[in-house]
């Protein structure tokens, strides 16, 4: 029994009977199913579109408005997958071609997105609320003078992910390119879960060292002070790859038994070596206007150093989840049934 | 090499020579362990405290700050444990009490914080940012005319947790009391984490059920699509309990296969029955002023059904994450020993 405002159950199901079972099944003149039980409770009636959708016989519901992630080396995508941003606060279409990229890809860049301070967080809105971190509800990534952040510097930054420092990093990022006049500074981008597939085929013994043994993450500022243990790769219940955490100007001291050092330090270099191959890192220009997305427990980001010596550099980003994500695509999927 | 200003590491283990080894090992003159590298490479200094902190034979670091979890029944504690919060917003000592507590019981209460619209993101903000989700930043639990929660109601609700819709449940919750003039509403609190742990005592097939079957957790409205599947108990990688899920009003319809089903049923009405136990069950009075707040992976809250012909009640509530109460509790014992 729903509440017809709030569309939520206000009978749970051990509210029934312990026992109950069914004396009557009748179907009715349009194909539903009518239940009577035993002991006396109301009778139940089930469409028969709904018996279909929920048929134990079937495999699991299908998660309409998600396309199954395809993972990519350099070569496969020579750009992040673009889709024209100029419309994107109005247009559903613009919006969904892009987070489906998102979704199967890890990795979609919109461009042409209005370079204003704050438009990040007015298209990051048309999916769902952001995440507010330590650094901010958005943050700018530019040279500051007393940075708490190596982002903070021109300094080059090695693919890694955001906020491993976390029990849960944030599961999307976005980074809005305002302005670029400096030299060099190109966006890198690594798909990490295609890396690890290949050091699972590869090499199976680095590929459990890195999803068992644990590493220190920690981050300290002032009014902060995080810390997180963890493998570099976790699983989901199904075995399938559910996220990476790789920070590397993030780790703290190592706290594992000395006999498993050795094979950890040698296991994170391999994986090290294989993420900067550029086989897999996509390499990129920011222009003022692109707005980039991506999975941050997938999808390994980085840049090369720039020079402060002349020019502005100042992209703004924020961060969200994976949830938003996959609500804001089954609704625009929605939309187009209705 | 850790860069002076934002504390982060700036050379990476794998910018190393690959089998770096010891040339040469001393003692400077106030203990501190000097190496020389072989193939060259600047020496490094390492502090007796340091390395006394990271002897790979101690056992894993004690993480300072935070205080055993204790699991309680309400034979336990008559009262949520209780910090007069007049002073919270400018008292280190009052919030740290509060949150040590909250640490230790996943339950603690603020008194006499001023029952003021938005009061309780000031309070939140103390100790790290705020989690907003498709209900807002913060959100008002009060009657509404067209709710979009069952919360919004004047309905009973059974213990539980919120957003088990979301891949992360959010870690803390507050909610914090404006105005109480009805009859009824009680607030409860269940430490589902002692539940479970009875009820693997008692019935280990039953624990079992509850920890590997996946369950739908489901979410609509207008703009919104939320689903997840999940088991209800949710362990950490080295076995302890670290979350459960569950939000009866929430249930999607069951996606197992027909041979499950009844197993989980069954294990579920155990559940649910040893959940709604008195013996577990903390209920308690909101006045006005109160801030509660608790760990949403392990307290089941709820409330009992009140009367809305006359009266108000308002409490006011938002949400932030485990992370930035151990990184406050962290700073706050920082800042004892300086």
């Amino acid at each position: 029994v729903t509440n017809s405002l709030t569309r939520e159950r206000e009978i749970d199901y051990i509210d029934l009977p312990a026992g109950i079972t069914i004396r009557q099944a009748t179907l009715s003149d349009r194909g539903a199913l009518i239940i009577q039980w035993a002991p006396e409770w109301p009778e139940s009636c089930f469409q028969p579109g709904w018996l279909r959708a929920h048929d134990y016989s079937n495999t699991p519901l299908p998660d309409d408005g998600l396309r199954v992630a395809r993972h990519w080396t350099a070569g496969d995508i020579a750009e992040p997958p673009t889709t024209d941003g100029r419309d994107v606060l109005t247009n559903d279409d613009v919006l969904e071609s892009w987070l489906q990229d998102l979704a199967q890809y890890g990795l979609a860049r919109l461009s042409n997105v209005t370079p204003e301070d704050g438009m990040v967080a007015e298209v990051v809105r048309r999916i769902g609320p952001i995440r507010p971190t330590n650094f901010g509800f958005t943050y700018d990534v530019k040279i500051t003078s007393n940075p708490d952040s190596n982002a903070y510097t021109s300094m080059a930054l090695d693919s890694h992910t955001d906020l491993a420092t976390r029990e849960y990093q944030p599961g999307l990022q976005f980074l809005h390119c305002l302005e670029n006049s400096t030299t060099g500074g190109a966006g890198t981008m690594v798909d990490g879960f295609r890396v690890v597939q290949d050091i699972k085929t590869e090499n199976p013994d680095v590929f459990e060292t890195l999803a068992s043994l644990e590493w220190t993450f920690t981050n300290r500022a002032v009014d902060t002070d995080y810390r997180w243990l963890t493998p570099l790769i976790i699983h989901d219940r199904d075995g399938q790859l559910s996220e990476l955490r790789l920070t590397g100007f993030l780790r703290g001291p190592l706290a594992l038994p000395f006999d498993k050092t050795e094979a950890a330090y040698n296991a994170y270099r391999y994986l090290m070596e294989k993420v900067r191959q550029p086989e897999y890192r996509l390499i990129f220009d920011y222009r003022p206007g692109d707005l980039v997305a991506y999975d941050n427990r997938r999808i390994l980001h980085g840049r090369e150093a720039f020079s402060s010596d002349k020019g502005e550099r100042w992209l703004q980003g924020c961060y969200s989840e994976r949830d938003e994500l996959r609500s804001r695509l089954r609704v625009l999927a929605r939309n187009h049934r209705a």
